[in-house]
């Protein structure tokens, strides 16, 4: 793609540094904001380069947070005996979305991915088995991403908590709700038969 | 959607007015920037302002330049007999990868649309009008998207320059090289029988 403007390029170039945006929806992008009232994109970037400069962290789950304690921690009507492992926020926002999760939550931020250069150490691992060994959290629940990275970080975590003798247990996998059984992949079709549930436990939900 | 920081809140808003970008796309684009060094943020931000505000227009064909006419109009091999109407900037980089085209272009800088408010006195008509008043071109060329509001357009233009006795033509609309027929749309399949050309001329291309 040959441009007529440096500035351009510069700002195409940019732009299609985000995922899933190719040169020619980074250029119709950009295009949009230079006809768009200057305020637009000063306020685009503003906003880009405040919240990545002044960011926090939710000390106790490591959620993003404006505060030290985000929202769900420092509410008291959570119960703090369980204790739900997500990737990250989109997660949490997913999972509150459904109003059936009362406990907390503890962001890891991200899985363990050998392929992409992300080992136990760049996850907020450390600091959930610290969390864990001080005591309080009765069940610990893995909401991972059902792939092959979900399912290793989960081990790995369950390794290294497994003598501190706390449940753990895993969102279930299986057929989606609507969903047509000649349709699924065999994979999760054969899961939901081994780890089928007695009928009077689905009739509760 | 229910964010646990405002900063987040206010960038995925931001984002999410970008076009084709909904809330959860601009979501994800924002934590994607989060996990990065701080520099991919920054630079992008700036390379946006600085585009918007540092951002100069040819002053011939009114596309994007850095200098006060652009490589395509300051290049002296290109005929200035003829010159090629488009909406923006884009559709000048598509005609130039085609390498089929040695006359010089003119931005428009949109197209005829009262559904998005946009006026014959919101584009470069006027500009068009007096450059083609002041001689010099022998066929002006429309190139503007086969819709209602690019005919409508091309016709206000035509009407516009009608007296001046230059010679207009429009790109040919028709069946695209390697489609089949059976998939075409009736209109298209309908103008390209009707608007058929002499065998002998596409032998030429």
């Amino acid at each position: 793609m040959e441009f007529s403007s440096k500035l351009l390029e510069n700002a195409v170039n940019e732009m299609s540094q985000l995922p899933g945006i190719g040169k020619r929806t980074a250029l119709r992008l950009v295009l949009h904001l230079l006809k768009q009232e200057e305020i637009r994109t000063t306020d685009l970037a503003t906003s880009l380069v405040k919240l990545k400069t002044e960011i926090k962290y939710c000390t106790s789950c490591f959620g993003i947070s404006d505060t030290q304690l985000c929202d769900i921690c420092a509410n008291p009507k959570r119960e703090e005996r369980m204790l739900c492992v997500v990737e990250d926020i989109r997660d949490i926002m997913a999972i509150e979305n459904t109003s059936q999760y009362r406990g907390l939550y503890f962001v890891l931020g991200g899985k363990i991915s050998p392929m992409e250069g992300v080992g136990p150490g760049d996850l907020n691992i450390a600091a959930l088995v610290k969390r864990l060994q001080e005591g309080g959290v009765e069940e610990l629940i893995f909401a991972m991403s059902a792939s092959m990275e979900g399912d290793t970080t989960n081990f790995y975590i369950f390794k290294q908590i497994e003598s501190l003798g706390i449940k753990t247990s895993t969102i279930a996998r299986g057929i989606s709700v609507g969903d047509e059984l000649e349709y699924a992949d065999e994979v999760t079709l054969g899961r939901s038969i081994l780890q089928r549930i007695p009928f009077e436990n689905a009739l509760k939900v």
